[in-house]
């Protein structure tokens, strides 16, 4: 049966972490917000609006397998990793893929939050003098210091640094591969800047879309590109 | 052996969700950055300074059993749930309440950045404007939003809406308790106004208050209090 992923249509979003773990297993999936012949948008305001549901998800992207839901990007990689071959077996490398993921969506939320400091209810045009301000805290403090961290761990790794986890892909790798795109595509002068300070990520990035599955992803129609409505944005007023 | 849990000392904070499940499980813990005798701060700074270690931590809290460190206050709440018996046995209870807490982890960001929408880095007094605005949009739509959700949970609950998840205890409630606790120390008249519209978290969280070992705990001084330098922060400006 297919995994059914529901995410909001027209953006890459948190949901884009579910489909580069889906399409390097080569899992059948059903995109189902993006398809109308599944039931579309409606099907998947049915499952978040229903408060009498068991198990109701927060918010998207939730994905179904049979009877199961599973909300939360983490969680669900957590639930997928070991089911697509993309996670550690043993307990103590799950946990550590799982903790890594949990940071790099930390991160994500940070880089949300640059053009949308005030709040998500609001546009970007109501907010861009906060936005302004934080970007700039978040180039100078924050982007280095994740960027730092992630660097740090493929070095440290004692089976190679060409993987976050053990000697083998796992979804955490595919994690830093989207950050680090996204990050190229919303702030090029700033990861021109200091991109440079991170070759192991920068190498991982790379060979990540050569992958011949995510290659063939990022060259279909399924790979929706990088826009202004979704978490990275290239504002150039943000970038420096 | 003890458990050894590293937060920041003085404040709540994350570190707090992890405390109430050590507590309520009677499980012998050292809480090493208030500890001198057991290392206090250096102890936690070397750590989450070494680069070169495997398994480095981004932030605090982390928490070290044996050999193993565990960062990520969700990732933590996962791996003591099944140890500390706060979480069901099978996978889909223990993955249905790790994604019930990721969700309150993301409330509690959102409550964070009310008095810090601009940077963690600066201080609250430089972006008291920002705040504001953030704390108003938060009264009225992320606050009810996150209530609304954990209220429906527990009614939908076929155990029974005593817990969130299934017939008997779990982390997750002991985080929804700490939760409604702080938000009535934070926002006191928004919580006051809008707090009998969720019966039964309020009715969980003065369950929980009185459990014997988290009674006990609660009347301690090892229980902080809330103050103006943790993650709940009581700034009458922003409430209302």
């Amino acid at each position: 049966m297919s995994y059914e992923l529901y995410y909001w249509p027209g953006i890459q979003g948190r949901g884009e972490f579910i489909r580069l773990a889906l399409e390097q297993a080569g899992a059948e999936y059903i995109d189902v917000a993006r398809e109308p012949k599944h039931g579309g948008m409606k099907a998947m305001l049915r499952l978040l609006e229903d408060e009498t549901a068991v198990q109701q998800p927060f918010a998207p992207p939730f994905l179904r397998d049979g009877e199961q839901v599973i909300a939360q990007t983490g969680a669900i990689l957590l639930y997928l990793g070991s089911r697509l071959g993309l996670a550690p077996e043993d307990e103590t490398g799950r946990l550590w893929t799982h903790q890594l993921e949990l940071t790099a969506i930390d991160f994500l939320d940070e880089i949300h939050d640059t053009h949308h400091p005030i709040a998500g209810s609001l546009y970007y045009e109501d907010q861009k003098p906060e936005a302004a301000q934080r970007a700039g805290d978040f180039r100078e403090q924050r982007l280095p210091k994740y960027l730092d961290y992630f660097e740090a761990v493929l070095a440290a790794n004692p089976d190679g640094d060409a993987h976050l986890v053990g000697a083998t892909l796992s979804y955490a790798d595919l994690t830093l591969f989207q950050l680090q795109a996204g990050l190229r595509y919303a702030f090029p002068k700033a990861m021109q800047r200091i991109g440079a300070d991170y070759p192991l990520s920068a190498a991982l990035h790379d060979r990540v879309a050569k992958l011949p599955r995510i290659a063939a992803y990022l060259a279909s129609d399924r790979r929706l590109p990088f826009c202004e409505d979704g978490i990275f944005r290239h504002y150039p007023e943000l970038d420096g």
